[in-house]
Parts: structure tokens; C-alpha cells; sequence
């Protein structure tokens, strides 16, 4: 156990109060990212989600709470996180399924199946090139063993056919994304996400296709903050952002 | 030749008159795309640069009249505009060489020499998924023969070390160039163009580096056009925009 005691789990409210999520209090904490990839994902009821490294469970309980009636699984290797994840979807009484494993060697009967969307947020430091946290809990989730082509090369295995990829990731390493996807997904779309206007984004979603056929898409970038500049202890969002964090609305991801 | 008579020939200015460009009346003709790569340019004086593929000349030409003191040299398949840039190069005093060759096999003389700059403007659509245009010059200016990845490696090849690759390209291709890049050329910076704000970006400037290290960088998207839609036929330029196409205004590529 990476926290034994109580004090070391905090409850936080996600999409204004909808989601109550346990997380740890020291380790990898979920922030706004994972509630944008859920949000953007276009999953219609009926359909089952994936979701590789899912942590405590943040994105995919986000997605379940803004679309009823998903099949919801999650992935996670980390135990303490799995436990978390299993709690929260019990708490927040929705169906999530959470497998305890590492991504490279996913159980036979997971192996064997297929979902309409396959979605992760990989860790967003190369092992290889960053310094450890001092959490082994969240450098796991910072900066994991499993190169980014695995989680990517692992997702498309995973999807049905005209399933979709999505994920979240640092921009730094959108040439190795394309590069990993080029020639085996397609209709690639990719959303850049800015602090504010007019500054260079930090981060993406993109989404994929299984047997996709439509031309790569750069969409214009979001912005999560108003302004120019951090103006003092302001909440700032803009007007999207604040609708998808406060009220589970759609991040649209269309052409 | 494709025009064999004056009447076949127009007399176009760009940078508000500073450069004279003959082109053919109906074949490939140079619009604002050759003027954007031009001033994307960060050219010192003394530099060479290598223009692959430079048709009658305009993107040279420009950065030329731009940036003085370099020496300048373009490569063109095409007989008739590689006349056609040697005859624009005199005619506006710019110490432009015309080599006529295909990428492909260049010769001896050239495939020894190392350019600070090698710069591109590849056609824009896959002869293999395309229509033939109906003027055969214009046909291989739209949709050459090369495919784009051997354009990047030809051009990377005749990098000095520390020499920057730049090319303009339609976005839909950017996954196809960041894979051919991936593990060859670094420091990789992307400015989307946009025609107008909220709109999805159409092309792109990607910048390259011979043994450069530093993260892949997004830049906000530039954009062509002032408003969301065309106003009738008032010129809407961004203001940066015009100061580029009028007057040899550079395009900032920086971080």
C-alpha cells in the first residue's frame, strides 16, 4: 500500500459535484486532463470504452456519468489505484469494470475482446529521458515502463472494427503519436489545447480510427483560459471548458 | 515548350512590387503559399540556400529580395520554368542559380554540396490519388511524380550540420512529413495556416533541424484573413499577413 491510513485518500468533486473521485493524496492526481479526454469522446449508449491505465478511474467515470448506459473497463497496474477505481465506480454507482494488469500482458479474456472505444491518458514523461518522482505511485503514473507506440500499438489491437482511439497527451510528442498510428488508424484528428490565446498548446487529444479513410484533420486549438495572462486568483476558463469541467458538457471533435 | 508565344506568359508582382516574376499564363502559378515559406525564412547574409523543386523561381526570389547577401540556388524538373527563374532571377538582379535536374538523380556537382537552408514547396496531392490537371506543367507542379518522403529525405541530405529544412505543405499531409522526419531531423517547429480565426487550419510551415534537440513545437495558427467569412470583395489580409505579401515582412517561427 502506498497510503495506509485515511488521511492519505482525499475525495474530490469532478464535474460540478456529479463524481466524487478517492484519490491519493500524495501520488498521481488527476486534474483536468482526464476530464477532457472523457468529455470528448462521442460514445453513444449501448457502446463499450476501454480505458488503458485508468487510475483511479477519473476519465472513464467522467464518461460514464455524461453518457448512461457504457460498458465501462478500465486497466490499471497499479493495485492501490485499481482498489480506488473499483471504489469509486461503486461509490458513484456506475459500471465500471476494472482489471488489475500491465498493459503488455493484458489476461486472455481481455485479449479476446473488442471495444468501440479504446481511450488512455499515457503517462507524459519518457522514463528514459526524466527524473523519478519521488511517489513511486506517480512516477509510475508520470512516467511509466511502457513506451508510448506500446499503449498505442496495445489500444488499436483493442478496437472493433470503426472503433475509436482517443488520447491525451503532452504536444512534445505528437510526431511520435502520428508516427506510431501512421499506416494503421486513420481519419486522425487532432485537437491542440492552450492555456490561453495565442500561446503555443502544451497538450492534445487525438482520436483515431479503425479502417478510417478521411484525410488528417489539425482542428483550431482550444482554449482553456480567458486572456492573455493569469489575472491574479480569477477563475479564468473559458466559457467551453467551464461547461465540460462544472457541467459534463461535450468537447466537440468534429471536422 | 508548354507556351511557346508571349501571350502565354504573365508579368505577376509580389512584395508590393519589389519582384517582377514571369509565369506561365496557365500553368502552375505562384500565389501567396511561395511568398509565406519565402519570409518564413531566418536567412543571414552569407547563407546558401537550396531551393528543391523552385519553379519559376518565387519563393527564392522572394527570401532573395528579402535577405541580402545569400547565395541562392534552386533545382526545377521542368525545363521551361527553370527558363523562366533564371530569366526572372536577372531580371531582378538576384543571384539565383538554376540547376535543371530531377530530385532524384542531381547531379554529381550538387549532391557534394551542404546548403545552411534547403527550403520546398512539394505539390500538394498524391498523383496516385489524384486527377491529372489538363496543362501538364501545372499537372507535375500539383502532383509530381517524387512522393513526399523522398522530397524530405533528398532535402535533409544536403543540409550543413545545424542547417534547417523548410517546407509548406497542405495539413492533411503533416502526419505523413512528421513520420518522414521521425528519428532524422529535430527540433521540429509547426506553424499552422489558418484562413480565418476558429477555422481549421489548411496548410502548414514546418521547420526542421540537422542535429537539433529541441522538443517538437506547435505554434499557435497564423491566420490569413481578418473576420469569419468573406467580406465581398474587400482585401481582408491579417495585418501581418499583408505587411508579408506587400512588404517582405519576415514570418516569425519562433518558440
Amino acid at each position: 500500500m502506498i497510503w495506509g491510513v485515511a488521511e492519505d485518500v482525499t475525495c474530490d468533486a469532478f464535474l460540478g459535484g456529479r463524481l466524487q473521485i478517492l484519490q491519493p493524496r500524495h501520488g498521481y492526481r488527476a486534474g483536468v486532463d482526464p476530464v477532457l479526454l472523457a468529455a470528448s469522446i462521442a460514445a453513444r449508449a449501448g457502446q463499450s470504452v476501454l480505458e488503458l491505465g485508468c487510475g483511479v478511474g477519473t476519465a472513464a467515470l467522467c464518461l460514464g456519468r455524461r453518457v448512461p448506459g457504457l460498458a465501462l473497463t478500465g486497466v490499471e497496474v497499479q493495485t492501490e489505484y485499481a482498489d480506488l477505481a473499483r471504489r469509486n465506480a461503486a461509490a458513484n454507482d456506475l459500471p465500471l469494470e476494472v482489471i488489475t494488469a500491465d498493459l503488455r500482458t493484458l489476461p486472455a479474456g481481455l485479449r479476446q475482446r473488442r471495444f468501440d472505444h479504446v481511450i488512455m491518458n499515457p503517462p507524459y514523461f519518457d522514463r528514459d529521458s526524466g527524473t523519478a518522482a519521488s511517489d513511486p505511485g506517480r512516477d509510475t503514473a508520470l512516467g511509466g515502463d511502457t513506451p508510448l507506440a506500446d499503449w498505442l500499438d496495445i489500444g488499436a489491437r483493442r478496437l472493433a472494427p470503426k472503433g475509436y482511439l482517443t488520447l491525451i497527451q503532452r504536444i512534445e510528442r505528437l510526431p511520435e503519436v502520428l508516427s506510431a498510428l501512421q499506416g494503421r488508424l486513420g481519419s486522425v484528428v487532432v485537437l491542440p489545447i492552450a492555456g490561453r490565446t495565442a500561446r503555443a498548446p502544451g497538450l492534445f487529444i487525438l482520436r483515431a480510427r479503425q479502417e478510417g479513410r478521411a484525410p488528417f484533420c489539425l482542428l483550431p486549438a482550444l482554449e482553456t483560459h480567458i486572456g492573455i495572462a493569469h489575472d491574479g486568483d480569477k477563475d479564468s476558463y473559458t466559457p467551453l471548458v467551464g461547461a465540460i469541467l462544472r457541467s459534463g458538457a461535450d468537447l466537440p471533435m468534429g471536422r
